[in-house]
């Protein structure tokens, strides 16, 4: 570790993290743990860069320090980032990048076998982006002395518990995502062009506030309008609002890739009816859910609380109301365990932290307003404090 | 399509594009192509949305418009961005979404097999970001009378050769990315935080330059200073730049998803001579590259005739110098096809795009002065203009 290199947690803390991990694969029985999850690489060694594009990885062991495995000229970020000795950083050659005659993971086999790391039980993480079927096809093709097992959010899991310090960043978020929400207050309104209102966001939510500075969001604002808005994940284009439109912004602040998203909407004129009915209804029901957001109860007990409430209401979602959130790199901002819908019974906790996510997205429009919560010993906190309701402008 | 769905190419445009990939199908005696990469689902039919981190692609066949699947939510994202007939866009129920008891993928097997395509041939893109190892188990395990045949880029390569709607929107791109330097250069100085700085490139970047607006970029504004420009992809914190502060600024303009990456690097003060000798050698060894780029002349070209100059000048890169640009998501604005290097026999046309990056990432910090390129009948045309040089402040 460079003596300037810029950790975000103390060693201490990465060593608890690294615990949990190890607990996590002895209970399956893995040897040794190869971890692509950009967000799980950062978790565990305090990795950071833009280098996901090619593949990378870090290496758990149960009595070894990680290994930080990457593209050649990536190996100095993992210096200048990580708390590892730079006996254990390790590098791919260059030709292996995005190459039809070879595959990195090739070079990561070899690895394996220097390591003696090439027998008994590896686990990878089978459902991730950052593992391609070729990437797996590889490692099948070279380990052929070693059961490959999937360890899908294996590292994902430990991380759905925060620290206080986790916290504490996503609350740094939250002040960032309340400062971009009152400044697309401010300035939206009729003839105002959507991409300048994006760029408005990204400068707000970059520039951050006081000492909370802004890191790039996992997910890029969304800002559909009226029709737009009857899709989930539109972002934005040259169009200009106009008097009685009615967008909705889907944006997270993030702080050293901790994130605090928060949706609200925004209607230029009074709304039609249909859009009040839809605002009591999801305030009724999203209230009815986080009733429920404590210890001891499942993430399904919240889910249902909501969707039974939002039917009362003659509304219906057929999709999750949410999601576990943390540190994540794109394309998403979720952590991947769990989801607030039937069937998730995975009971709650303190220092769970949620994105509780009751988006309707009518046929003529879209409607969200957004909670993001920390559960506390008695019941939840709202990290970002911003006008539960659809504002009129 | 609905009346309003907003195309950014002709009709005709798109049916010559499939085209292409139906001939390329047929060369590689593949039935049926399963296109999950979220650029070429773009290029192929317009879709455009942040939907990406849920599985997602669209179906080409030999004798029927293409079809979009995707999660139930990002349907009508699909209605209103493509070309397509409806009845040609299918959706999966939200259980499917990061479920461990069910993948996304046995719900398109099903879909495969209602419309009489899980037989024969079936065209998959092994190594991509959004084809994971488990989606690859799922189709394997449930299109037992198919074969899964590797088409990674098969849709990536019928790209390289860019139309002239195609260079218009690079053209934007580059006014915006030239727009981005001019605004980073007049407000560079001693004591301006990084994330402020970063701040504004987003906002010059996304509010664009007069008709051109901006649309997010697919890798994030990169902008070390000093020891972490030693390492290539690092983006930003809060900290202080100092006088005698060497950062370079690895950013792009885009428009309507189509990329001019364009990197410079700024001094605030009179750089080190190691620098400036630096500069030189890039600079000699970038024009020996690009007196090659030139229909004619393969790759590997461009890449000797730069490797070599800049040998003689006594510095080493390791890596690639550069690779094909044009439409792109997130993690990376390269097309993943050609790069510059020993090895890539790939004859230059007219109408491909290049990013040309002879970056040095040196023991001290780093020097990138990069350029996008189009070739031409005769040569290369640069895309964007600004001063190619190290700039010193």
């Amino acid at each position: 570790m460079p003596k300037d290199a810029k950790l975000n947690f103390t060693l201490e803390e990465y060593a608890a993290r690294l615990d949990k991990v190890r607990a996590a694969m002895s209970a399956k029985n893995i040897d040794c743990l190869v971890v692509v999850d950009p967000s799980n690489m950062a978790w565990l060694t305090g990795y950071d860069g833009w280098s996901f594009y090619t593949h990378q990885c870090v290496i758990v062991q149960h009595d070894h320090e990680p290994v930080w495995w990457g593209r050649g000229i990536d190996a100095p970020g993992a210096v200048r980032t990580t708390y590892l000795d730079e006996d254990n950083i390790l590098k791919y050659p260059d030709h292996f990048v995005q190459s039809d005659i070879c595959h990195p993971m090739d070079h990561l086999s070899e690895v394996l076998g220097e390591m003696k790391l090439d027998r008994g039980s590896i686990g990878v993480e089978m459902e991730n982006f950052y593992f391609s079927a070729a990437a797996f096809q590889s490692l099948q093709k070279h380990l052929t002395n070693a059961t490959l097992v999937d360890a899908t959010a294996l590292v994902n899991w430990q991380r759905l518990v925060k620290s206080e310090q986790e916290l504490a960043y996503m609350r740094s978020a939250a002040r960032i995502v309340e400062a971009m929400h009152a400044h697309i207050y401010d300035i939206i309104e009729p003839g105002l062009s959507k991409h300048i209102l994006a760029a408005e966001i990204f400068r707000t939510g970059i520039a951050g506030k006081d000492e909370h500075w802004g890191d790039y969001p996992a997910i890029m604002p969304l800002l559909p309008t009226g029709m737009d808005a009857t899709a989930a994940h539109l972002t934005w284009d040259d169009s200009k609002l106009e008097s009685g439109d009615i967008t909705f912004f889907e944006i997270s602040g993030c702080h050293k890739r901790y994130h605090c998203p928060l949706s609200r909407t925004i209607s230029l004129g009074t709304p039609p009816q249909k859009y009040l009915d839809a605002e009591k209804a999801v305030l009724d029901a999203m209230h009815a859910g986080l009733d429920n957001a404590k210890p001891g109860k499942t993430c399904e007990d919240v889910a249902i609380a909501f969707f039974d409430t939002l039917e009362t209401h003659g509304f219906k979602k057929d999709n999750r109301t949410g999601y576990s959130i943390g540190l994540s790199y794109p394309p998403d901002w979720g952590e991947r365990t769990i989801s607030l819908r039937r069937g998730d019974t995975t009971e709650l906790v303190p220092n769970m932290t949620l994105h509780f996510m009751p988006a309707l997205w009518l046929d003529d429009g879209g409607l969200e307003i957004t909670e993001s919560v920390v559960i506390t010993d008695q019941g939840y906190e709202r990290l970002a404090r911003v006008e539960q309701r659809l504002l009129v402008k």
